[in-house]
């Protein structure tokens, strides 16, 4: 082979979860009698739900008989879940023909990145979740990216009317920040995306966690939105998917390219059956069992469990004095020191080596979350409870605050 | 959006298989009364075996319990897997962390695409399975693809010598071909690329159909492979993983960038890390089971049924004055007629029209396809029996061959 990618050249060396991952298998091996606790990574942690189980053990029987074996399933996904994510997430707004299941959001923005080639600018909200901006690093090439400077508290972007990308992506409830985006800065968004012929790339894959009455959880309830947004959706916060791998884009008819007629639907659906075999006939089975009635009601319960544990973390963090923000329409916290001044990685360090709590230092989602940490909710509320007791009684953490 | 990616201007107004699905249900809804008979789609027809059933099913039930639940696992595969394919697959020549596994190998065709960047020349087999060309021309752009001029009877490159992409894709056992490729012809095409500087692309998503002595089952069982070449398995075909998605990129710490001292792997598994969540939990329990000598044997003896119905049919073809190609180590037959000439698309319809027929036209393959159609051998023995004595009784098809 001649030539590396010169994509890689540039990008920091590794990408951020592996090296906490490092950083916390490190510590733990010199301090073995230290109990580790992780608010880091966002995954969840309570067990899938009867119903899904169920499904997937009838799914996974049915592929040992001949009449119930399936083979490939359609790229875009089975029409029956499609419609079902057509129904229970857009009212029908989306049909099911402009939904495209898939293994997931990180596989979708790489997914949309090839779909857009790498001409366009990207923009990307700077603090933001990593995998995106170096997403655009390694597919496009760093000089496609645009660090949107944003509120660092909020991840709103400070200066909507001078944007100059051509593709914006949007995360909404935000990662890291866990803020909620109201109707009415959505509304800006898609104002300015429109005027501007911005493709808007909206991430809502936590959107089960908004609780609060009138804030939109879809792009598409903004007016305007069909012809300049395409909204990634997912299973896996919302029904427990990050290990079943379920997710989807959905994109109307009527999102086209300037003064083309084609619809950019048509041309993702080819690149999905070029490059994209379907997910998993168990996970979409394990799907529509998930977004049935009981579905709603047993994976509901999980998510306000999530919430109700964020919430408990979060008063304890502002009670020893931190400063806080997001954590109530999201499993995130956002949270940085009140008066003295750390860095994202000591202060990373000083809850590593004085705790044993694993956290995502801010500055790894984007320059604008220098200061912060973030915190995740999805840990159990005993260990919640024990880790705050643990600091309540820790004078060397205390010092710090 | 201000403007459409120029690599979708000037594909093939649609992917092959959609367009012979569309072409089967419009005959379909003019013939109700005629049966239809799939050759066509290279898709497995048997149920998993048990040992995989078993396995998804304790996995299911496991995904219900505190202590059983699994989230995101690691993006590179459950390292008890990875080892297990370094085992089974390449007795430990190609270690656990040299292995990447994956949802399926046309994903991973796109993703080692990515890998390299926009930059570099790509040689596709001309003929060559649809899905590979065009994910070059969709993320390279068609500038990049290089069809390889090859003999259009077993898809060997016809002058080797002459080469000049950065890149050579290899399918072997092939498709649409279903020629085996011999060690001397393996040795011929490595020694091309160490010589030239040309990375090998092996796709071996057919090598449990080798049932013949002393043909290599991966590109690594050829010497000086290992700094040339990535190979990419799957379980799709071999333990009818079609719908459950599992496949696997195998490089060696050896293969570098000339002038560069970085493994491509470090840049595969940044690319991995960044936009791939990992394969489903479910699906590599399930490969663990399909691997275990238990699962062997019951998938063994599936290849066994598989590599029976295709000699079935191919015997059947040729008593009709067909030439057949390959079908011995592969489940793939390649045909064309002997004496009269009709083009591929032609020889569709007249098996469609006159039998009911579900064929794939070679020159949907690429150009050297053209007269030739596919057939696979993945059809129940009767059906493919009950064809072949309807073809003895059909006057018409008779007066093509």
């Amino acid at each position: 082979m001649k030539q590396r990618n010169p994509n890689f050249e540039n990008l920091e060396p590794s990408y951020l979860f592996p090296q906490i991952r490092a950083k916390a298998e490190a510590f733990a091996k010199h301090n073995p009698e230290q109990k580790l606790l992780n608010f880091g990574i966002g995954d969840v942690s309570l067990p899938l739900v009867p119903v899904i189980v169920e499904a997937l053990e009838k799914a996974s029987k049915e592929m040992g008989t001949e009449e119930g074996f399936h083979g490939y399933g359609p790229e875009m996904g089975y029409p029956e879940l499609n419609e079902k994510i057509s129904e229970v997430f857009y009212h029908k707004k989306i049909s099911s023909e402009e939904i495209f299941v898939s293994d997931g959001a990180k596989c979708d923005i790489a997914r949309l990145i090839n779909l857009f080639g790498h001409k366009p600018t990207i923009g990307v909200q700077n603090p933001c979740y990593p995998a995106i901006a170096d997403s655009v690093r390694i597919l496009s090439g760093a000089q496609k990216l645009q660090l949107i400077p944003c509120d660092p508290t909020t991840g709103i972007p400070l200066d909507l009317e001078n944007l100059t990308c051509d593709i914006l992506i949007i995360v909404n409830p935000n990662n890291p920040t866990g803020h909620l985006l109201s109707r009415k800065t959505l509304e800006s968004i898609v104002q300015i995306a429109r005027e501007k012929k911005i493709l808007l790339i909206y991430d809502g894959a936590y959107r089960e966690f908004i609780s609060q009455p009138g804030y939109p959880r879809s792009i598409f309830d903004i007016e305007g939105s069909l012809d300049c947004a395409i909204e990634i959706g997912s299973l896996s916060k919302s029904a427990g998917f990050t290990g079943l791998r379920l997710g989807w884009v959905a994109m109307s008819r009527h999102l086209h390219y300037k003064k083309e007629t084609t619809p950019v639907l048509d041309d993702y659906k080819r690149l999905i059956q070029t490059t994209f075999n379907g997910a998993s006939y168990l996970s979409q089975k394990a799907a529509l069992a998930a977004l049935s009635p009981e579905g709603h009601t047993q994976t509901k319960r999980q998510i306000h469990q999530y919430l109700q544990r964020t919430e408990l973390l979060r008063q304890g963090l502002e009670t020893f004095g931190l400063m806080t923000f997001g954590g109530k329409q999201s499993p995130f916290i956002w949270a940085r020191l009140a008066g003295k001044t750390l860095s994202s990685w000591d202060l990373f360090h000083v809850f590593l080596e004085n705790l044993g709590w694993i956290t995502t230092p801010g500055s790894g989602f984007g320059s604008a979350g220098e200061g912060f940490v973030r915190f995740s909710g999805f840990a159990k509320p005993k260990q919640i409870q024990e880790a705050l007791d643990q600091m309540k009684t820790n004078h060397h953490i205390r010092r710090f605050l």
